[in-house]
């Protein structure tokens, strides 16, 4: 059986520059990936903002550049959903849905984090047949019908302005007062001077309606208690994300939410186990964050693991 | 006089990417830079460890398009060299070598690092004569010559390998015994397999001698005390970095190497200053890890003129 150096859980943007450097680190690297690598990075149209590349490119053709690069550096990918995780002792052991065991001598835990659940009727029944978490995935579907977008922050704003390349009209449900919104100026400017798109302030969702597929949105002003119907055709929640944690979070130290606590070189309160991006405690979650964390374990990981070999030698 | 939002002290990675998160962030954003955009990474001839490129892309190209995307977002590049900071109070000042004071309600500090001067006889008197510091921008000078290298570490070793593309033969003289080097596997296994790099163990460098040009280096093996000549063409040092500090370091928490100490939003001991990069106290000095610091810092800056404009309405 294969041992290997650094076994990484999870291809987003951590996982993947953890790849590049573990596998340019000369460690025998390998990457878990139960889906599309890339992550969440890979849902997301426009990735702007990473330093290098600017306009035109978008998140999965940016996430297929570093996949390359990672396997130029003889990292693989395997493709596989992790279940259950043996962190302690020298050999770290994961088990994967398709029942192989792997194991490693470092492990990088980037499993990233997901869209939070809102929990109101009609949401889950709902779920792909109008109800939608990811805009670049599915705005597509809704070209000139009307949609509801659910969120006060960056994400919601940003993908209400994607979502109006595609919708006739995209109504903003607001939790906060009037024009109190916590998203980056530029976003929110150019959100108001987009004529596609509708606010409904201090309300939030309460059912999400429909037969065969959405219809509509009832929504409830949290000042006046009344409750209106939004006729639309798609509702998209971006209420925040929750870490991918909860398989492994018992063994490790993590703050009330679950994101995982590390120090400065990624590292966790077990020996050789790192964790890198968005499952961490941390101030900014952007893919160049994310990169930043990899490229961090990684190389912590290639001096645990010198030491280790220098230690055993003596 | 204008007052920026945020101005940002050097163009290198940090730089570059503080000015994309506080150009797209609606900030009126600056980057005073000395001298060419892209700091050290600009000097770097592959970047093949940033995330999103791979091999074939140079510093220089890599560089280039993150000024092309902060200019992008409006962020100015102000050419001067700054000589006083004011960093306390509402308003930053800073003083170029024009004579120029420039203005801002926030500021980062991404002034890099510099090689550290071994300063032996010759080293100065040679610089530019067969002394370097910098093989990207030298090695061609030196196609079918001879030259030393100075150094233990992953820069000598990497830098070597890319001096014999050009020189006949790469002599490096490590400090440390036979084989015991501190530089990733990697780039050892494959210096020691490069047939035109020799090595001189145990022995450190105590005269560069020439001419007109450097004619040959004089090291000393720790051991036997003995001295011998090595005839050579160049020498390039490869001996650690020094933070670009000195001229504010008073004003800030750092610590004894004088890097500048900061919290996890890049934030120093004075509000609304924050710093970025190489010169900041931290694990990993990379390109992509002074990206992530840049990132953070100019998010965080925004976040904090947010803060005091809210205060301030009050």
């Amino acid at each position: 059986m294969t041992i290997y150096d650094l076994l990484i859980i999870g291809g987003g943007p951590a996982g993947l520059a953890a790849a590049i450097y573990g596998g340019r680190g000369k460690l025998k690297t390998a990457v878990i990936e139960k889906g599309m690598p890339g992550g969440q990075a890979a849902t997301t149209n426009e990735l702007e903002n990473y330093p290098g590349f600017g306009k035109g490119f978008t998140g999965p053709d940016i996430m297929q550049k570093w996949l390359a690069q990672a396997q130029a550096f003889d990292a693989e990918i395997l493709y596989d959903d992790v279940l259950e995780y043996r962190l302690k002792g020298d050999i770290k052991e994961v088990k994967g849905m398709t029942g192989t065991v792997y194991q490693a001598k470092s492990i990088i835990l980037a499993n990233g984090s997901e869209p939070r659940i809102l929990g109101i009727p009609g949401e889950k029944e709902f779920r792909g047949r109008g109800v939608s978490y990811c805009a670049t995935c599915d705005a597509a579907f809704f070209k000139d019908l009307k949609v509801t977008v659910i969120g006060n922050g960056d994400t919601a704003i940003d993908e209400a302005q994607y979502l109006t390349k595609f919708a006739q009209e995209v109504t903003i449900i607001v939790r906060r007062p009037y024009k109190q919104l916590r998203a980056n100026k530029r976003s929110v400017e150019s959100a108001y001077a987009n004529p596609k798109i509708k606010w409904v302030w201090e309300s939030v969702p309460v059912e999400v309606k429909g037969d065969q597929v959405v219809t509509s949105l009832l929504v409830q002003n949290t000042a006046t208690g009344e409750i209106s119907e939004i006729t639309c055709d798609g509702v998209f929640f971006f209420v925040g994300m929750l870490p991918r944690t909860e398989l492994f979070v018992d063994q490790l130290d993590h703050n009330e939410q679950n994101y995982i606590i590390t120090d400065e070189k990624m590292a966790t309160n077990i020996d050789g186990v790192f964790a890198a991006g968005d499952l961490r405690e941390k101030y900014l979650r952007q893919v160049i964050t994310a990169a930043n964390d990899g490229a961090i374990a990684a190389y912590a990981a290639e001096k645990y693991l010198a030491q280790k070999e220098e230690n055993s030698v003596k």
